[in-house]
Formats: C-alpha cells, sequence, structure tokens
C-alpha cells in the first residue's frame, strides 16, 4: 500500500511580495508526514481568480488531498471559498449553518455581523465546514481540497480538527548519520547504496559548524530494517559517522 | 511600463517532508520586490526528473524569470541541472569554464577532485555561468531560468551576484496603516476604496498584540502620491489609525 499523496496551495500577495514569511507550508509539512501522507507539491500564488483556480483545478487531479491557505476572510480579495467553488463547478451562497456558527460567536463577543463579515459564511454546495475554534469562521472541505485559514494560529487549529478525520498512512522511518567529510566524498557511497536500495530515501545536507564542514545523511523508508541496514552500512564505510 | 514578472522553483524532498523549513523563498521574494520583478508564483516539488522538467517547462512559458533553489550539488539525487537541459532540449557535460573554477578552488583547499564533485561542473550548452563566491561549484542561466544552489548562504550570495546584472523594474511603493478594529470592520471601506483605485492593490492583515486585536493595511502601487492619498482617505475613516 502506498501512501495516500497531497498538495498545497499557499494564496496570498504578501507571501510572493516577500512582506510575510509563509509559516503554514512548514507547519503542514511536519503534520502530513507524521500523519503518513506524502505531501508532493507545494504553491504560492497571487489572489488572482484564474491564478487560485487553475491551481486547485491542477493539483485537485493530481492528488489525494489538496490544502489550502490564505484568503478566506471578510475582505475584499479573499476570493478563494469562490474560486474553489468555481474549480469543482459548484454554486456558493451563504449557507445557514456557517451563519449561525459566526453569529453564536459574534454574539457572545458583542461584535456586530456586518455584510463583511456575513462574507466568511459562504459555503459552496455539498461542502463539509471545517471548524475554528479560533475565531469561528469555518474553513470547508470540497471534493478533495481543504480550505483554510491563512493566520498561523487559525490555519493550525484546522489542521488539528481535519487531520483527526482523515485516514493517514504509515509514516516514514527517517534517521540521521552526521558525518564529518565534505559532501563530495560522501556522494559516491551513498550513489551505490541508493542504487542498491530503490525502497529507501537517501538526502545528503552540508552543512558547518564550528567543527568544520559536515554533512548529515538522511535515510527514509517505509521498513526499519532496510532503514537501519543502509545507516549501518554506511556507519562502516564512514567509521567516524555520528548517529 | 509593467515589471517582469518572476517564478520561483525550489527543488527538493526535504522541504517537503518537513525535515528543512525553506527559507530561500521569502530571501527571494524581498529580493525582488526591491528589484522591481514582480513574483507571481512559487512552486516546490520532488527531487524527480518529471516534477523538475515539467515544472520548469511551465513556469519557463510563464513568466519573464524563473529561479531555481536546489539540486546541484554532488550527489545522486541533484538532477536540477539535467532536467532543466532538458526542458530547453539542449545537452549537458562537464564545462572546462566550470571544472577550472571547481579545480581552483579544491586545489587552493588541498581536496581531491573527483567523480562526484565533476559533476558540478556539468553545465547545458549555451548557459552563462552564475559566481559562487562561498564554495566555486556555479549555478547558471540558460534561456530566462536561473539554477542556483539550495544551501541558503550559496543561495543568497548567487542572488546578489545575478540580480547585478538583472534589468528590474519600478519597486513599488508600499505603505502601512494599523486600525485598531476587527477586519470585519475595515473590509466595508477597504472594498470601496479598491473599487476606486484599481491600480493601487490593498491588503488587510489581522494580528493580536497586547492592547488587542488590530489590523494592518498594506496599500502597494507605483505612483507614490496615489499610495500616499488612498492612506490618506483611510485614515480620515479611521481616524485613530496609526502610521
Amino acid at each position: 500500500m502506498t501512501n495516500p499523496t497531497a498538495a498545497m496551495l499557499v494564496i496570498g500577495d504578501e507571501i510572493l511580495s516577500g512582506r510575510t514569511r509563509d509559516s503554514n507550508m512548514h507547519h503542514l509539512a511536519q503534520r502530513l508526514t507524521a500523519h503518513g501522507i506524502d505531501m508532493t507539491e507545494m504553491r504560492v500564488v497571487r489572489d488572482e481568480r484564474a491564478a487560485i483556480t487553475d491551481a486547485v483545478t491542477a493539483l485537485s487531479a493530481a492528488h489525494t488531498h489538496v490544502f489550502t491557505s490564505g484568503g478566506i476572510g471578510p475582505t475584499h480579495d479573499d476570493i478563494t471559498a469562490d474560486c474553489v467553488a468555481a474549480a469543482f463547478g459548484k454554486a456558493i451562497d451563504v449557507r445557514d449553518d456557517a451563519r449561525a456558527v459566526l453569529q453564536a460567536h459574534y454574539d457572545a463577543k458583542g461584535i456586530e455581523m456586518n455584510e463583511s463579515r456575513l462574507r466568511m459564511a459562504r459555503i459552496p454546495e455539498g461542502a463539509t465546514l471545517i471548524d475554528n475554534p479560533v475565531s469561528a469562521a469555518p474553513g470547508f472541505t470540497l471534493g478533495n481540497v481543504h480550505v483554510m485559514a491563512g493566520v498561523p494560529r487559525i490555519f493550525e487549529a484546522m489542521v488539528d480538527g481535519l487531520l483527526a478525520r482523515l485516514e493517514g498512512g504509515t509514516p516514514p522511518v527517517s534517521r540521521n548519520l552526521t558525518i564529518r567529510r565534505g559532501e563530495g566524498d560522501v556522494a559516491g557511497p551513498l550513489r551505490t547504496l541508493a542504487g542498491e536500495n530503490p525502497a529507501l530515501s537517501f538526502g545528503s545536507y552540508p552543512f558547518a559548524d564550528d567543527r568544520g564542514g559536515a554533512v548529515n545523511v538522511v535515510v527514509r523508508g517505509a521498513e526499519p530494517k532496510a532503514v537501519d541496514a543502509a545507516i549501518a552500512h554506511l556507519a562502516e564505510v564512514f567509521p567516524d559517522a555520528e548517529l
């Protein structure tokens, strides 16, 4: 059995201009890996209808799941919900269940409902709501696309609730070996080992610290024994390696 | 005159698995904005031939420039150069100028050239080298695609050299107004203002600090006077706003 695959789509001019540094991609990448879902692609697009709709259509066709972040607030440039509805050919309008969630939240806080806030209750037909325990305005799942907020605290809370109901696969086993050699010295043995173990993935990440240059070799795979055997082999080739 | 557009393509399983948090996207986004080049898309793909080649082909056709990060080291999974060559239908082999740069660097450091290190001198035909003042192994420009290293210190040094020879456009003027209201209260006036000023972009970014919830409104555009006028208008609508 192979794991489900996933793509992430971040919507936001502020990321592309460099005003804001995204943190949702890294957060979701870690969460999905732990859940046994393989993230294989991420994209960031502008707050523009064609860019969002085209990306949703392409990613939805290619992956088990698509997770989006951003563009579901009350302002004029929050158009993600409309674009996801359009990508699936679904109507979108204020939905009673979403409106009730918002109204209860605003009533409790003494905030007035207005036209802008009501936009956040616009949900495509056939979608399932994603709970927002932080600020009430819900995300939603339509088809295989999970639409969430861009504000990191809200995004992370939505991911918590969402992953609890998504079937995961087998989280890969990952082991690290630090070899205090140049990457060019590690590459040869690593290539041989990778050729002999097509079911494993071998990454090599050079870095420098106060002891000098070194390489972290990361071996990943579904079978713990195979990962351990590859690490043991590398530790023989490079006797000074540190687990 | 509109500004050149750009896309960024990050190549790396380690970003998608959540092992590593990318910093090159945010760095390049800020540098391009300051250089008057509009980044309109970013993608992260796996270390796989089809994924890289397809992304290079699609992004190269849609943008003035494509900037890549990652996959040009000495190991078996460093296949970016081959994929970019394939996307342009160009041959790739060890090139004398790149080999000479590497050999001089290794000679100075007393490091032995080997087959793995020599891979980093493989450059597509017709490409222009991008200088690597950190560790010598060059990036390259082929067509409108600029291929750079993934290690942030090397990536950033390559961007420095590259941008010095790329024609930029007009950096947008950007001004910020902090409004201590809910985003749902700011959205209405912002929508009206955005409708009246199609040449400007209006972003709204809610946040919370020890004084409570607030919204940063960012107005961007090519014309400083138009940006200032929009900010002045918002400051009238929200007299407690902070510049």
